[in-house]
C-alpha cells in the first residue's frame, strides 16, 4: 500500500519511533476525524512558522527575547549551557536556578564532523564578552557523554578568564538508583563527590 | 508559546506519547527541513485520502480488496478474527497462516459501552454465511485480556453452526519468559495445554 508504506516511512524518522509504534501512529491517524487530522496538519505548519530562536539564548521563542531572557527577576550574573532547547524545562522544574540559558543546539563531535563552528559557540563567547552586567558563573550542563564532556572542556578553555568562573554539573548516583547496578566512573565521581551529611 | 504548546498538545494525542517524547519530535519538526516537513504533512493528507478498508475483511487497503482477499493462493475456508489491522502484520510473520483475515476495529468491551454493533461483528456473520466456499474454521485471535476474551465467547457462540468449528489462538508462556514472573493464570493455561516432546 504506497500511501500507507509513505507515511509510516515519514514516521520511522521522528526520533526513536521503531516500526511498532510508526504502525500505532498511523492506525491513530487513520482512525481520527478528518477535523482532528487537520488541527494536527496545522499545528505542525504553525510551528514552522512562528516558532523561532530567542537571539540571546537561542532557545525556542514565538517573539523576540525568550520568556525567560525577558524575565526582569532572572540573574543576569549566571548563564546555564545546555545541548537542546528541552533540557531547559528539565531545570526549570528543579527550580534550584534562577539565572539564563545558552542552547549550544548539539555538542561538539569530532567524530562525527561536528565543530564548534555547527553549535551556538561562538555567539556564546559573544555574549558573555559583552554581557552587562559580566556574567558572574558559565554552569555548563552539556549531557554526562562522550560528546557533551569534549564539548564542557572545550568550553571551558575559551570561557577562563572572559567570565568570573566557569562550572560542570554535579556527577554522581541519580536518585532513586541502584548502587549495584551503576558504572565504576559514575561511582568513582560520587565518592570524590560526597558531601558531609 | 502558543503553537509549540499547541502542538506539543496535538502530539501527546499520540497512542503511548507522553510530555518528554512529545518535547522530542517537536524538536525534530523545528530542525526539520521546510521540505521534510511538507513531505509529512502530504503523506499524512494522502493516507487519510487513499487509505479504505477492504469491504470483505476490513483491514487496510488502498483500492478494493486487501492484498490478502486479493491473493488467489490464500485458503479461503479460514477465517482469521483479530481486533486490529496491526495484528495482522504480527500473524503474517509467523508465516504459518495461510487463510484470510476478519478486522473487528476493537473489541467489545461492556464496561467503556462498546458493544458488538461498534466492531464489524455483524459483518463477520454476513461474511461466513455468504461465503462460497464455505468457512471450515474461524479462528479468534483477540488479544488475552479480559474484553479480547469477552470478545472471543461472543462470537464464538454467534458462529457456531455456522462454520465447521471456531477455535481460539493458544494460551501460554511466551518464548523468552521467564516461569517466575510468569502470572499463575498463564501457568496455569500452559500446564493444561501441554504438549508430548
Amino acid at each position: 500500500m504506497k500511501s500507507l508504506d509513505r507515511f509510516i516511512r515519514a514516521l520511522r524518522r521522528l526520533p526513536g519511533v521503531g516500526p511498532r509504534q510508526a504502525e500505532r501512529f498511523a492506525a491513530y491517524f487513520l482512525r481520527a476525524s478528518q477535523g482532528e487530522t487537520e488541527e494536527f496538519i496545522h499545528a505542525l505548519a504553525a510551528i514552522k512558522q512562528d516558532v523561532k530562536l530567542c537571539p540571546q539564548c537561542f532557545s525556542y521563542s514565538e517573539d523576540g527575547l525568550c520568556e525567560i531572557c525577558r524575565d526582569p527577576d532572572r540573574d543576569r550574573g549566571l548563564i546555564c549551557v545546555v545541548e537542546d532547547p528541552q533540557d531547559i524545562e528539565s531545570l526549570e522544574k528543579t527550580g534550584a536556578y534562577k539565572g539564563l540559558y545558552h542552547v549550544l543546539h548539539g555538542a561538539i563531535s569530532p567524530m562525527d564532523g561536528r565543530g564548534a563552528e555547527q553549535v551556538k559557540v561562538r555567539e556564546l563567547l559573544e555574549r558573555v564578552q559583552h554581557a552587562q552586567p559580566p556574567v558572574r558563573e558559565v554552569i555548563i550542563a552539556t549531557d554526562p557523554d562522550s560528546e557533551g564532556e569534549t564539548t564542557a572542556l572545550y568550553l571551558a578553555d575559551l570561557l577562563r578568564g572572559l567570565v568570573g568562573q566557569v562550572t560542570r554539573i554535579g556527577y554522581g548516583v541519580p536518585l532513586g538508583g541502584d548502587i549495584d547496578y551503576m558504572d565504576e566512573m559514575t561511582l568513582g565521581y560520587s565518592l570524590k563527590g560526597r558531601t558531609k551529611i
